[in-house]
């Protein structure tokens, strides 16, 4: 994650210098001929002419010092958030320039912080550094440009490797790969290959006339705790411990745990008792959290929440949002957790009639 | 998994009951003409007969009371290892019925446990319940059987919808398809369509002549811990407490955690420094933990094993073999979790020579 | 491709005999207690009882001789054709069992000759014999009959390897593979794997209340000709000579083909001056035919009809279908090859805006 | 395809202008300090320092006219072949810049010219022009540049959207993706994503030590014939008719024709009496041709060679180098089509024993 804070330091600056160098992200004789530095500032670049799309002028703020993206914290995602906020009538849309390793949870997390969000917010990143010759970072940071100054995509997405996908819906999936991350549980948003193409119906519209806000309080006591066969109740006791609120169990295939297992229910049943919000969410990549099996229903009577096809990241983003929510009770937000709030988890959970899975 | 401990449970035999009746698993005339039953038992069954294979006649071991999935343990495994041991010389190869929530988990373990194994065991199941109409149950079984009686390939395996996978290299991806397992860092052992082709060139072979032997010691005290922004101290803390004595980290990407976190690398240093082995995976699907980074090497300063590409069922496994193997010490046992044992990591973890990846 | 033609043959009945063995496609205590055969006659069939659905009873129709797919013609599509429509009131759906080497073509073909389609047609088969052990057409044949039996897709579909696609975008893919079948610019319009899942947004229904009808008028003067780099005048000339009526010409890429080539050009032009209709298909699996580039016009200029997204398949049947339409002229029926008929090809073939594709 | 003859055309000498205004494919700093342009002329460039690299510099040379990929010729084939024979020895490798549409035609044709290569020849191009803003021909012509000039891959290749191919392996699979090109029986040669990765055991090697040689003749009386349901004797005869000396029938499934029309066999039969070489592949995407149907074996018996699994576009190549090869009698010939050269097909064409496809 690479923004300006408009302190001038010099080794801080290195991404504005490259990228006027890149004459695929920076027109320098329009920016001249055009004035443009004297009008939006120095940090300001403009995209080279593309036939069929309006030029595209934006300006990079860069944060000092620079992140690493293993040392983001949701206090790095308020910083954002109050960016976004602080420019939104501004611009007509954002991206942010993230590192791959934990961009999943930061995209997740702005698409709860972003109420009523009515611009584009493209979080992108490349695997190899946009300083190397051979880069994806390139690529990736033109995509999202050209997606979030052209088109109305009115959600927190992620795009990667020429697709767009809702950025709650995405996991890095590969270490080594420019194919860098997956939406398992729903298609992309939009293709950019020959054309650029825009599943329409995929894309997420608040049902709302209400003012844009970005919500800047989040609850840090979550966790996410993974089940696997031995796990003892003091394992699970000692993670659930206060001050711990909310934590997102990841649990075997759809959403099941061991129902012969006392000691490890009775700790999960004594922290949701306790007020601690669990939700059930999946180990598998890909799939949903059903409620009928009998190792599932075990769960529902220990209190937890179905957190259907949600990511691990959207869930634990999303119970740190909850959590922080004011004027609303446990149970307000025990329902609210299970509820769609940004495209994060598929509104129908039903059709498991026909459902014949073994577990 | 399903197998039978001679004891007449009508419910529990509902397994041989059912295959008796399907006439792709079993040949009731040639048990007839061929006086089986009388030879073997009234809980073995032959395959139909298969042009360019040996007849297949395979006999059924059921557990009682059957275990659900999710409710396998170590204690489990441990029961399946001996009986394979105790069957050993019997049979050409073996075939285990398990419920795919935990198959990985399973198939891991044992992989570690048979030591100098030299004959087939495959693990497999199914989606859907042999006993719906539409299920992928049959199929499984089928591959399964012609497989551990055909070939030689003295590997724990897992066969899955036509793929013949590395057991300890599997992990379930998928809640509702068929396609359930993926094998994220190596290629097929083997898939089984309109010809079955094997990949020799991959299968593993123990260099050793010695005597095949089941490791019936697990160590209990091991943990799978994810990494996640913003994790406190606290939690780590409290999950790292004795009588914890193996961890696998979770960690973002190519192995990484924050650098800018003392608290936390205190933490987990001071597991290490207790004796605690921390392993470091990715909770990517695929790839490899890396060295290169600022980010990673901390975790190598705090005493952590980096676990190259092993997937985190393997990991665990792993340490909960090698942490009850007697007569060695805490640097030794640490030398082999980075050590291959039986294919589940890649011997090569060099080759980064020309690796230009971004966190 | 097996029906029976009511005339006893003892061969040709070996598929009712063996689906009556095999209980996952029968249920003969059902037959037996409902006095099935008494009712519907000894080729008809029950499937077991599946939660949720009703009882399927189905009717095998076998023809004699039975037909390698390789062997099959536009005759015996129109005696399918016509056979559907003898039964069509009696039944709610139809499976038809083929061969997959021709499978596409039929399906292509039946999807036009059906006109007014209001139960579905599924044609399904196997890569190996349903008489082998280990098949595909065991699956194949129960998850057809189970979609025909349970669901209004009042389509010409094909159904393989655990998906239904529409019939005309069909294309066999694989000679090795169960997962034979691709529909490479139409995704499926059901999976059936943990669940059945319909695309009810895909799946094409007739704007009419038209009364269904077969159409048993092909023309069989038509052909594929593939493009290649250095075909001759000759080639081209001898190919479309008398009687030829209308050829898919196989291009390049995007529909391109030479435009140095006034010989090449002037022979197609020579065809449709002569009222031979030629339609201008992509020889890449996926994709559509543009008018964008210079190489593609000269083709319209020869006169050629663009292909969109067609397969080669459903061109070359629709071109056969839609010349033997009585009743309308020559630009007519040019005009109906470029219009999508039964859902064989995109509507919306603009978008072409934001394309940059390069030849 | 783009290559300059030294002749000063301005509008063709684009490319090399537009390169040396690309920082990621020129390093115009490097260039001036060492005098690169005095020593190996203008058209010459050199790519940026790459850690672990050394230097690569190339020099364009431009074909004036340049020819649209639709437009090539086995004429465009032999110039290549002779530049690259002539500039041989002074070069490490070689990158041929073509278009999509006839890319893989080149290639496969370009690997049988090219006889005892040692270096290699890496054909790259673009779906989307370099000269676009959003394009994937920066990074094709940066990974072929990259791996002709750092590894020792002495095959004819095609690089394209991250992968390395052997170009007579690959088919254009798709218009509209940037992943245009498959390998359908063949695993790439290699990978460059984060790190570049070789396989080098598929990598292939003549067996010789003799020199290296371009063939430069080509017989142009070939042709691509594609079955079809109905396809009658007429337009197969025509199609053979003299001059054709050589032709590849796609056919059904694994190797499938009628065999219950003998006028169209005894066409076949007749033509290759006359001395035409028929070589049969299929025309599914992935797979082979297989000789264990009744189908198939009529085609035997009317005189074709089966192809294996080739491409249509490396059989019909294929065809057009050993036709004109000189000293060679006809079964010679019929031999050499069946028989391995560059590794266009599997060498291994048994392993049917346990083959169970149903066609």
């Amino acid at each position: 994650m690479r923004r300006d804070d408009k302190v001038l330091v010099p080794e801080a600056n290195a991404l504005v210098d490259r990228l006027r160098k890149l004459p695929i992200l920076h027109d320098e004789m329009y920016a001249q001929q055009t004035g443009l530095y004297d009008y939006y500032g120095m940090s300001t670049l403009v995209l080279p002419s593309i036939p069929g799309y309006k030029r595209i002028i934006y300006t990079i703020l860069e944060y000092n010092p620079l992140l690493d993206s293993s040392n983001m914290t949701p206090e790095d995602w308020i910083r954002i958030g109050k960016d976004i906020e602080k420019n939104y009538q501004s611009y007509d849309g954002f991206v942010i320039l993230h590192g791959t390793d934990t961009m999943s949870y930061t995209a997740s997390a702005l698409s709860y912080m972003c109420e009523n969000l009515g611009k584009p917010v493209v979080v992108t990143g490349s695997q190899v550094p946009i300083y190397e010759v051979r880069n994806d970072g390139r690529n990736n940071l033109l995509g999202a440009l050209m997606i979030a100054g052209q088109f109305v995509i009115p959600e927190v997405s992620l795009y990667f490797y020429n697709s767009l996908y809702r950025g709650n819906r995405t996991t890095k999936v590969d270490t080594g790969s420019f194919n860098a991350f997956a939406s398992p549980n729903l298609a992309p948003l939009a293709t950019a290959e020959v054309d650029i193409k825009i599943n329409w119906d995929t894309v997420w519209r608040a049902n709302t006339t209400a003012k844009f806000h970005v919500s800047t309080e989040l609850n840090s006591n979550v966790g996410l705790l993974r089940l696997f066969p031995g796990i003892t109740a003091a394992t699970v006791r000692a993670f659930l411990q206060p001050p711990m609120q909310g934590v997102v169990l990841e649990t075997f295939g759809s959403g099941n745990a061991p129902d012969n297992r006392p000691d490890l229910l009775a700790e999960l049943k004594k922290a949701t008792d306790a007020g601690v919000i669990i939700v059930n969410c999946t180990q598998c990549l890909r799939g949903t959290v059903s409620l009928s099996y009998a190792t599932g229903k075990v769960l529902l009577d220990a209190g937890l929440i179905a957190g259907g096809d949600m990511t691990p990241e959207a869930a634990l983003t999303k119970l740190s949002y909850v959590l922080a929510l004011k004027g609303l009770d446990l149970d307000a937000k025990k329902k609210m957790m299970g509820t769609n709030l940004r495209g994060e988890m598929a509104v129908d959970l039903a059709g498991s009639k026909l459902s014949l899975s073994d577990s």
